[in-house]
């Protein structure tokens, strides 16, 4: 398997998981002190893990809670955005400019901020006033721990206890989902390896961040791969129009409430397209994950299967995932 | 002109802006007995619409304000959508099945509808606690008064009077609009009458819903072109590199305070791209709108460009906004 280190993944999520302590000592402390709503504040790939939370919030949760990209809160301000409000935002590289602008923003009103970043010394480390990271660590586990604690709080979430003893099971588990979707993700990275055809990438839920990211971030900006992420919801109101039978499309299913709406799409699809693969955490066996979790951590299963996809991508098309054409190579 | 009927056009948003009264008893009536939170429900088209409102109402007012695609309210009912909620639906044919069958989920909770739905015996009319609506209603004024009679009342909109004073001069600013960008959406659909290349679509703040729309709606539902639409904000994460020098851009800018996003995406784009068109409000006149209010009224405006474009291109590409492949032809 191309760039598959087995002991580094395992190392980020469970030093990630471990920092589950901390990141309740904090949420704790913000929900004694109390706040009034929360903003999640992302751009690019930081925007889609909020996504990623916000279906799971909205649909469990009365917590007030509102995602916005961060040029659009600097242009725009966000009246509701008060200091009594709890900001989150994520820079792994700590210096992504946009969320730099909206930190200092945030701050001038008066509001706190929980910066998600494993650099201390990087602006977004040394500005926020709680900074959740370690060296390496995963992208996924410290959002789930941080929102699922603010849930649980709020008294959405009773079985928060019994669900981060599953989360412990999760990186082992999810080290044998790549290990399962790795030939299918070859296949498709071989079929696709030398055409230039556009990809459109369908999902749901908990999973459109994914989605939207595998679209936009692996496939685009480090593949150089057309691409349009469309929701399950979406889909037939507009695109489905321009589907022919050869389009090449990828289906991404979840176990969360709205797996009936991909359902939907591939119920219909086979009787106008021919070129569809579907990629579904319900295909892996995640040991030690009971079935009543198994919607809630689709995010995370099927980051697996992401990241299986752009690796398989990269050797098959030699197009390394780091190369950029302008991203910090012109200035814009 | 093809297909351009002033007069019509005149009389549709005028007889929808005669509605005001009417709209505004009930936003008062609903003020007065009080409400918690306000939820637009909308799929295809209608989400769009409600999208251009949320970026106003977000940025102007603390209205507590959440938009979901119906199928996903079917799918994850939304927990902060209780008996206190106000929700705004939208059908033009009165029976988009999601929207009928997210009313009927509404009602059980005990929560109130207000439906834009120009049918008072279609399944939407009949089942809505307000509808508003008069025969081939304009898709804009309503929505604009509506969520600025909200406003009002919520204490965030003191230029409320001053505002629908210039909007009576819209109506007719617009028709001037049209005639005005007729040459140059025409030469757009000349130069991509019979090509089959991938339309980017580039839109921000409250032109994001409208620039979704002429993608998904207008150009892949109804001429069967490929489009992708695009934040500002999100376009130099991950898409711009797939931007080549002769990559079909449209880019629509409005005058709300997220014109510097669109801004940055023009200082840069000549440096890559050689094939980007610019479609601006602020290249027309706006007789009689305060120059202070051109920003709010930009989704309005475009939405005069985006037709032009609609029927320019029907005509040169011989392909009829009517017809569909899928859509109420094959069961999904």
């Amino acid at each position: 398997m191309h760039k598959f280190d087995e002991k580094a993944l395992l190392k980020s999520a469970e030093d990630t998981l471990a920092l589950k302590p901390e990141i309740e000592k904090i949420v704790d402390d913000i929900c004694k002190e109390g706040y009034k709503n929360i903003f999640l504040i992302g751009v690019g790939g930081t925007i889609c893990y909020a996504w990623q939370m916000e279906a799971i919030v909205k649909a469990h949760s009365t917590i007030d809670l509102t995602v916005v990209h961060a040029a659009d809160y600097l242009s725009m301000g966000y009246k509701r955005l008060t200091k009594d409000t709890i900001v989150i935002c994520e820079s792994a590289s700590g210096d992504t400019k946009e969320i730099v602008a909206a930190i200092e923003k945030v701050h001038s009103i008066g509001a706190k901020v929980i910066g998600l970043c494993d650099k201390p010394e990087s602006p977004v480390g040394k500005s926020v006033d709680y900074r959740i990271g370690c060296p390496d660590s995963d992208g996924m586990y410290k959002w789930y721990v941080l929102m699922c604690r603010f849930m649980k709080n709020n008294g959405d979430f009773d079985q928060y206890d019994e669900f981060f003893k599953d989360m412990a099971n999760l990186p082992a588990a999810c080290i044998e989902v790549s290990k399962a979707c790795d030939e299918k993700t070859m296949e498709f990275a071989k079929m696709h390896a030398d055409d230039d055809v556009v990809h459109y990438l369908v999902g749901s839920g908990n999973l459109w961040g994914g989605t939207y990211s595998e679209a936009m971030c692996l496939m685009e900006e480090m593949q150089w791969m057309r691409t349009k992420s469309i929701t399950a919801g979406d889909l037939f109101h507009g695109t489905i129009e321009i589907i022919d039978p050869d389009t090449s499309m990828l289906l991404f299913f979840g176990e969360d409430e709205t797996r009936p709406q991909m359902q939907r799409v591939l119920d219909f699809l086979p009787r106008i397209n021919k070129n569809h693969w579907v990629f579904d955490t319900k295909d892996y066996e995640l040991k030690g994950i009971r079935p009543e979790f198994r919607g809630l951590v689709s995010p995370i299963v099927m980051w697996a299967v992401n990241m299986r996809l752009a690796n398989n991508l990269e050797l098959m098309r030699c197009h390394p995932l780091e190369v950029r054409r302008y991203y910090r190579k012109l200035k814009y």
